[in-house]
């Protein structure tokens, strides 16, 4: 049973019985699910036999009938102490939420789980989204096991290797002539004409949920302890909403509370309006037009959510900040080298700007720290090897072998 | 502490006490590690409490002081029950082991974690290996959480988009002109120069534990129950080997007992030199001089377990068979859309013999299969890319959405 209230603008606070809806009627804004918290009564043993899944936290999810249900076995990712990074970088309970490991391989597996999950449940004939990526692939998963059509939308550019595994999952790919806009156009106008729900605008207030259960994981493996330091990779922003929202449910629920977690948002330089609107004290997040950074999963110009990063990291006492393309490639061979685990550059943001949060002296040695690392580095071999590794063969003589060892 | 007893030679039977040790001396014989049952007292509540990584069966692993441990949270991945894959096959238990969420996204984390460890043990300065892919990635990622120089000897035919994620890991690539054989001669060199750890030549009886814990987790995870078919890709032969030792030690020390498990090795045919002695009755196997198949990472031409995995098979009363390069591409396509489950050819190789098995009635509708899915498809995507995908893109109009909908 579900323990959905209503949903709530986030704006102008109009609520909306859980129906299938996009964002407010009367003013556009998002809607956020508003949960029935008095009559949640869960504690820490609540948890001793449930699955090791997102469905976990199944009271604090907008679905109504656990038949509905799509599950690819997504979340409780290891929360991985990095004693090595810690080490590397002068602090002592550095953390990372390894993502690297869902089922399609993305954090995006949260989102997409709960929205398939949901469009089940509204009945829909059919799912589609518009992606280049990471969420292309988690919602035609999901799509395939739960036996409904499924389209992506791309534009045409797309690597023929992002394709492959999209559409091993059997989605049908479109490949729309122009930019990521048209193909967002096109998308929204076939969802009017064929009923398709597309994930993340159709049931938009539903999809964003998913990930919310980052924050629940990152507490119950820390014991149901806070951690003081949270950094997330920031593209739309929704996912740093998100996560502060979890943190927050968790407190509502009683199952944590204490001092102030600081969410700090990561962007890439080539790409990074909402670190560009903090860090010159803006209430306005103006659109990058040409982004350009070997992360290319966050490189969204224009993030919808942008001005909700701002508040919700003004009011958490954290930053968003911008790391460079080099500082990227660094913080990926960083993290492989010292605790053996492999991310896309959207991922590696959150090490890079650890570290220079660490040398300003923003987080101190004895703090909790947690990166969300939101992505595998298998999706994303050129973006390294482009900068990184030169080899010349030798021959097969151990005086070869000697003097290429130098 | 460690229950090692001996390791005993699986030809003449010579035992020796657990040094590092990489062959028989008296007859070139394999290792194989033997443990002292009788004073290994565990049941199934042993478990609750333990870690979810191949370490809570540290009883039956040949690592003597925990802190010689190599953590990066390897093992006790997903068993999927795949109830619509089940059903495309027609039978109502089938269950995939999903090794492609392994750390380093391979079940080659399991003997690379085993062999690095125990590599600490013996005090060994560097560890080093000869592959182009998986266990390359494996060792290079473990010796960089354990702080050890690494050398990886490759062909330098070797596609660079593998080179980026072991390098990733810090360890030391050496492209050696010639063939695998070359560069195998030259790593066997160098480790008697500078005393290398070569894992999987070098200290190769520990090296094979670490896959065993695929039949633990099997187990443990059908409740301790027994499968009734098991199907294992198959390389040189050392994991379906390891696994058919695992099943046994269970019994050993009273955590199952039942029917008997047939084991099934699949390869594919452009490299199936076990499969064609099965076939054939034979007591030997012919190598295969030029293998030929999408399935790279079992391409073994001369394995060096295949006369152990024809015993093992064949006391088991199983089978090998080998599957074409087509049946592989299918597969991998039949397996991500009903299960969101996306694997390199290696792992889909099982899956097209579990088909060809249920068709010919060895398997029936009731059985309990178990299909070892070993790797993860990102890392193959030109496989599938070169088999599978054309399209052609579209304007951005409702009409030639609709007609290339059709």
């Amino acid at each position: 049973m579900s323990f959905v209230k209503s949903l709530k603008c986030r704006e102008c606070g109009t609520e909306y019985p859980p129906i299938k809806i996009a964002l407010c009627k009367k003013c556009f804004g998002p809607l956020d699910v508003v949960y029935d918290y008095d009559k949640i009564h869960i504690s820490k043993t609540s948890f001793d036999n449930r699955p090791r899944t997102i469905w976990r936290y199944s009271e604090l999810l907008p679905i109504s009938d656990k038949k509905n249900i799509v599950d690819l076995n997504t979340g409780f990712t290891p929360l991985i102490k990095c004693v090595n990074l810690g080490k590397s970088l002068g602090i002592r309970n550095l953390y990372v939420k390894n993502d690297s490991v869902n089922p399609t391989f993305s954090f995006k597996d949260r989102p997409a789980e709960v929205a398939v999950s949901k469009a089940i449940e509204f009945g829909d004939s059919a799912v589609a989204c518009v992606s280049t990526g990471n969420l292309a692939a988690a919602v035609a998963a999901h799509a395939g096991k739960a036996n409904l059509p499924c389209y992506v939308f791309t534009p045409s550019s797309i690597e023929s290797s992002k394709i492959a595994q999209i559409a091993s999952y059997g989605a049908k790919i479109i490949p729309v002539r122009g930019t990521y806009d048209d193909a967002n156009r096109l998308a929204y106008l076939a969802s009017e004409l064929y009923g398709w729900n597309i994930v993340n605008i159709t049931s938009r207030p539903y999809y964003c949920e998913g990930s919310k259960t980052l924050a629940f994981e990152i507490c119950e493996q820390l014991d149901w302890n806070r951690p003081d330091h949270v950094i997330i990779p920031v593209a739309s922003g929704a996912l740093l909403c998100a996560i502060s929202r979890g943190f927050q449910q968790l407190e509502k629920v009683g199952l944590t509370k204490g001092e102030k977690i600081r969410l700090h948002g990561a962007q890439a330089e080539g790409c990074a309006p909402i670190a560009k609107a903090f860090t010159i004290g803006a209430d306005k997040v103006l659109p990058v037009e040409h982004p350009k950074t070997i992360a290319k999963s966050i490189a969204i110009g224009d993030p919808g959510d942008g001005l909700y990063v701002l508040r919700e990291v003004r009011r958490s006492e954290g930053v968003v900040g911008a790391v460079s393309d080099l500082e990227i490639v660094e913080s990926i061979k960083l993290l492989a080298k010292t605790e053996g685990i492999f991310t896309e550059p959207a991922g590696s943001v959150t090490i890079a700007l650890a570290k220079r949060l660490i040398e300003e002296g923003r987080i101190r040695r004895d703090d909790i720290v947690v990166c969300c690392v939101t992505g595998n580095g298998l999706k994303t071999i050129d973006a390294v090897s482009e900068y990184t590794f030169a080899f010349s063969e030798i021959e097969p003589t151990l005086e070869a072998l000697s003097s290429s060892l130098g």
